[in-house]
């Protein structure tokens, strides 16, 4: 049977990160593709205690259905986190607990977006934004950027001339580049979007993650008109495996968001968040998020080295202060999609770069993750790489 | 600041049930409104060893990433529920882990609907299923009904009239009226909707909570065409507060849907989803679904009887075979709408008629729930019910 689907369907693509993260299940194979927080780092013992806690003062209220807005002493946390990021009086009035913070772009998306709306995005841009913001049809417009982040004079001629009904951004350690956008240009940026009337959605689930240099305050801690949707999640700082994120931005645009997850999916699961709220009562997080922090530094110090003594030269790549990708930028004429092939085959796996552009451009990158691999799989995968890069310039060069 | 909110939001209303759950806090009050399980049958000891199991065994596991589609072992167990309910060679294939059965029917809309497109529903129907499709800008048609359910004949002129693109049914013990669609009107549906090439959304949360009667096989257990997707949950037979539950039809289907749900949410609760396939492992689920039948039975019987007692003999009322509603019709001029303030009151709730009928119609019923309340505050709430009725009823003779 024919299915007539919906036209939004014709625009939306398998995630290309989701694909090849069937393939990382292949044994000897080392994978720098999937955003993966390192597995030693979740808190198994602090979260299976914290289960238990839940059930047994609260079982009943746990199991039961819930408000949509969230766990009410859960939103006063991530209310307090918001302050503590530079968002002066942030309260739960500003707060929506999301099932991740995939889903605060999902339900962002439903509540703003039109088809044909135009967003300007970084390029490149997180790929799942694409993805959430394609189901609603809208026109995606690439802004540049350099390693300063997006660049305002290149998002002034795009407001001018697209007039855009938002402008998506990740200022730390940005995904899938790792660079982070400078302080001024967020005021310049903020500056911007308040004049010509657009809002900004501002992603941040890496910005905890920072292992180098000094801490920049989010685009929300200048809001005062109320145009700022910030978004951000417990994924890479407690566990991915509960799905419990946030939005916070003006109490108006949260009630429609409020509407719009009462529709897709009622709640977040009620345990999940009690479970994060006990954690975060119960456990020293801030300790947990330094162990973090130091990993993924000396993870990402030890890839560079790595990739240092054994690229080719003619490969180069970001060096970002968090997070969890680099970004590499491969010579002209060299493929990195076509890369990926003989890379499975040689067991080592990343994501190519295209799939970060919404117009497909971007042949010649790829993203790496350093957060969820060893370092001596670290070590052996981009040994692994290397033969593939080398191989590759071989090819380009005949060509 | 005014918001340029997307034009679907627009046509989305805040859920009046979901309203109406934040006065139930109030002290002293006894709801009949919300959806809400009996918290007694919570398996709270059990979900609690279950979460132990699975952090002890597979902690790491199960606070990472996970795939879209869901756990794959908690796939064949729903798969196998299915071929249980009599759908012949359903496997994992044909099974996509959804966020509560809410989340598919948001799928469900992302991947088949376009502005415009023509829904079919009972009428009354259920309002989240509403709000659901609303969110893509569905038109919805409502269809006759009567005491066996959905009339084939009304059915057949709407699907010739409107050129709809699915019909959206809930066959057991339907929310709101408690009616169950019969056998020989399912086979009669199912046919006319394979003739005129439209799909079957069957929803089905509750039909495993049948105390009398007879089970019918579901829709989905005629279907050779691929043109049913069936929906269902734990919410009702376990926990809602572990957000789970299913969508079951054509792997071409399911294979959008899964791209959609990447984009919603990438996937369920890794840990809720482990608990659920635990729990269904090493505890005797059909033992409990028995327990929940008997007390739900019991509630019902008791409701029925305090109805016929107290209330005036101008209200009638729906005997569901099984599930957690019934449905009562007040006489002429009546507006049940009108008592909900006069019940609050009264301390007592339910959910006014209209919120069920996607054109606002039906101002002269209203849905009560009997599974939440134990039996003394079922006497109580009801007592207080029929005194705002009595107290309608005067008023209606008066104007």
């Amino acid at each position: 049977m024919e299915y007539n689907l919906s036209r939004r369907m014709g625009q939306m693509r398998p995630s290309a990160v989701r694909q090849i993260l069937k393939v990382t299940e292949q044994p000897e194979m080392i994978s720098f593709a999937g955003g993966l927080p390192a597995p030693e780092c979740f808190p198994v013992a602090e979260i299976a205690e914290c289960a238990q806690r839940v059930l047994a003062e609260a079982g009943a209220q746990a199991l039961q259905y819930a408000v949509t807005e969230g766990f009410g002493p859960l939103r006063e946390k991530f209310a307090a986190e918001m302050r503590g990021r530079g968002v002066v009086g942030c309260t739960a009035e500003n707060l929506l607990v999301t099932s991740g913070s995939q889903q605060g772009l999902d339900l962002i998306g439903k509540i703003l977006i039109d088809p044909g709306d135009a967003i300007l995005t970084e390029s490149p841009t997180y790929l799942a934004a694409i993805q959430a913001f394609q189901a609603y049809e809208a026109r995606f417009v690439p802004v540049r950027t350099d390693e300063l982040g997006l660049i305002p004079e290149a998002l002034e001629e795009s407001i001018l001339r697209e007039r855009p009904k938002l402008l998506y951004v990740i200022p730390n350690f940005q995904n899938p580049t790792g660079i982070t956008l400078a302080a001024a240009r967020r005021q310049a940026i903020y500056d911007l979007a308040r004049r010509h009337g657009i809002l900004i959605v501002e992603d941040d689930p890496y910005g905890k993650l920072r292992y180098r240099g000094v801490e920049i305050p989010p685009i929300a801690s200048l809001d005062e008109a109320g145009i700022v949707l910030y978004l951000s999640t417990v994924s890479k700082t407690i566990t991915p495996g509960l799905r419990v994120g946030w939005v916070a931005g003006h109490p108006t645009l949260l009630r429609s968001l409020g509407i719009a997850k009462q529709a897709a999916d009622l709640h977040t699961s009620n345990i999940d968040q009690r479970i994060v709220d006990r954690y975060l009562t119960d456990f020293d997080s801030a300790a947990h998020i330094e162990r973090i922090r130091q990993l993924y530094g000396a993870r990402f110090a030890w890839m560079d080295n790595c990739l240092t003594a054994q690229m080719p030269g003619e490969f180069h790549w970001t060096h970002p202060e968090g997070g969890m990708f680099l970004w590499v930028s491969c010579p002209e004429g060299v493929d990195a999609g076509a890369m990926l092939p003989e890379a499975i085959e040689r067991k080592v796996l990343f994501v190519p770069g295209k799939d970060f552009f919404p117009d497909g451009s971007g042949q010649r990158f790829m993203r790496l993750n350093f957060s969820n691999a060893p370092e001596a799989k670290i070590e052996i995968g981009i040994a692994r790489l290397a033969e593939v890069a080398r191989q590759a310039l071989v090819m380009a060069e005949k060509a």
